[in-house]
């Protein structure tokens, strides 16, 4: 499938236009680092951009215009036909990268050479790839002691690594995170031992949500948005009568702490990993089987939420 | 206009990445043939593809997201300044071709290499191209018959013909067949004698149907999609009076059958060709007369139908 | 940032398919003109690049299908997240070029070759390039004289002038137009003294409106389709106290001719430059300010004033 040599694309056309998309490219340790929304001001179409490269240029991103369902707000969609590799082995941001003071969340297909994270051992899809490309969620652009890490990690020179870093507070970050909708329903499917094999095609959306002034607030919103107002379409191929036992438990809606925003939640448990995971899942989850022909449609948008979560 | 050399465009994007696509090619009897969705997974972005090829690449075809209007469903939408040449003498879906067992829809530029259609005696839009792309709505992949009988149809040996084939029921097929609402209301338009070089431009939405598990349930619903849900708005030059009286017979709601499903009308006539050939179009019609100004709109969407018809 | 250069990019794409886009192209005085719709019938999709044209290739326009909030007819989005550059140094039509009998309203990045706006003064954006592109929105195609005008205000020789002409009433005239929600909302915003610098990205959407038989029947519905259909959102990066004390008077409601169709000004005060300069904005401006991450949304829609404009 070569997703990173994919992703290179959409790095080149990028890089091409960094004046166009406000963005700035950097070596550093020979690495090439693209800054998309860290110093960097990068743009909504920075941040389609850079979900194209998380879901390795295997899928459709669009900004649609805004309707009652968003509050108003642009909508972030996906589709793709390719959903394990795009979603799972590419865009999941499975891989937590610590290095001395510097965080990030990684994602993309540089996930899919290094294939350790224990999800790779379900869906089998690593990949050897001469150029590693990777994305950021992060505060700090990547210094010299990161790129030795991941270089390290990737088995290959930081001249074959290309990485891009933008803040989830910034445009690009909040695009190419509300970009994770479908994503989010494949991840809680896997949760729930679905066979993702099963899942042909998806489309998702998720209403844009409004800038925070920082990291935190930005990520509450933008979970918000998708476990709130985001709508996810799949394709399966699957049995009926497991789908309508599978299909309810799907949705955010099934989780006990649906309602609350994310923001409040994170105050309560403090700290992301104690939260809930069935919690994490769009809004609204249809189903349409392609072996049966039947659609089913699970879950709810819940505007109220939306509104406190963004202040409207 | 350079039908079948414009189509080939997206032909090679297509065999590019097929990969990417779902679909694979083959070569029969020296024919490029491309499966889309026989065999092949295909998928949504290889069904707007082949959307593009019938159109022969004079349309934009995009997927947007639903709204109350597709019960939610995405649409499919198609944009095209030049209806006659797009719609008509390439996407219509015009040629049946019986070859032994083998049947197809046929649809695509190379209806008008072909040119024996009557419809091509009254638009007067034929080609002489070297290499013929054609598209095949089909449950079975073309075998070398096939490809002779088309050969000799079009007068092109077979190394200069590309084929592409998806079953009605894929997801690829779905696509193209209902991104044909705007084909529909020209081919209406057409039987009741409107003179269609007075369209300049049109587009065209129709709900995506759920996927069925058979050929017949998967053209019910599509037609259904169209007929029900389906909206096309038309620039059209010409005079309001023949408009006034025009108008009202063009959307599906002029056919004592609307309201009843293509299912339902095709078990009771038991034959495609026996059912009302005024039923054939989309649900609204908008008309833009640039002479005059003046916007009219006939039809009507009916979405209780259109949940009937795709069980949600 | 090139803008010229940049421009030139969709110029070749529309060259190189003159017959796609029913275009035509001529030399006028050794100048490239392309008519898109004066005396050629051009379409949406010619339209769709020359708003691309006009904005130097800085931001994404699409055709949107239509839904309740443009009564059906489809809507056209920007997104750019180069607003200055792009809406204000090179879309704004500010440039009214008279020769002898012939008008047009000058706009596309040749104006930041010129320079001589006075916005240009407050902007500070000007450009040296090598050959112009220019917008032309007129009745009439330019002939030499008007060549050799341009030629002399842009110091550049006609070879090395590309001038792109479509009228008002057009079809690609009327989209690339209607494309001008987000340049009418910066500019409002400029004459309120806001500086654009703290306007980071933008999304314009406003309806088609249906095609008019005339140049003034058309500029009133285009306008009336921005002042009470077109909805704005501006990520601006500024102080709340000062976004709520100028954010009521961005919006068209701002102007006590708020109500009034375009038409009716026009008659009642017979010159478009008397005219409350204030009532030009889009009918809703949300601001999303990522300083402080509140949103503020501002003015409302009026789809009867709409439905009366388009005789809908």
């Amino acid at each position: 499938m070569h997703l990173n040599h994919r992703a290179l694309k959409i790095v080149d056309r990028l890089r091409g236009d960094q004046c166009g998309f406000n963005i700035s490219e950097q070596i550093v340790a020979e690495a090439t680092v693209l800054d998309l929304g860290v110093l960097a001001v990068g743009g909504i179409r920075a941040g389609l951009e850079l979900a194209r490269v998380c879901l390795a240029d295997l899928a459709e991103v669009n900004l649609l215009a805004g309707d009652a369902s968003s509050l108003g707000l642009p909508r972030v969609q996906v589709v793709t036909d390719q959903p394990l590799a795009a979603c799972m082995a590419s865009q999941y941001a499975g891989w937590q990268i610590q290095v001395g003071k510097f965080f990030a969340m990684g994602s993309g297909p540089m996930r899919a050479i290094y294939g350790k994270e224990k999800l790779f051992d379900d869906i089998g899809f690593r990949e050897s790839a001469s150029h590693a490309v990777g994305v950021l969620e992060t505060s700090k652009l990547p210094n010299g002691d990161v790129v030795h890490y991941l270089s390290e990690k990737l088995q290959r020179p930081p001249s074959q690594m290309t990485l891009l870093a933008a803040a989830t507070r910034s445009l690009a970050g909040g695009v190419q995170v509300v970009a994770r909708a479908l994503e989010m329903a494949l991840h809680k499917l896997h949760e729930l031992r679905f066979d993702l094999n099963q899942v042909r095609s998806g489309v998702g959306v998720a209403p844009l949500p409004p800038l925070a002034a920082d990291d935190l607030t930005a990520l509450g919103r933008i979970n918000d948005s998708i476990l709130y107002g985001g709508t996810v379409h799949l394709v399966v191929e699957t049995d009926d009568d497991a789908l309508r036992e599978l299909g309810p438990k799907v949705p955010a809606c099934a989780s006990s702490d649906f309602g609350a925003l994310f923001s409040e939640l994170f105050a309560r448990y403090q700290d992301f990993y104690q939260m809930d995971p069935l919690l994490f899942s769009p809004a609204v989850v249809v189903f349409s089987n392609r072996r049966s022909g039947r659609v089913s449609e699970f879950g709810r948008t819940d505007l109220a939420v939306l509104r406190r979560s963004f202040g409207m």
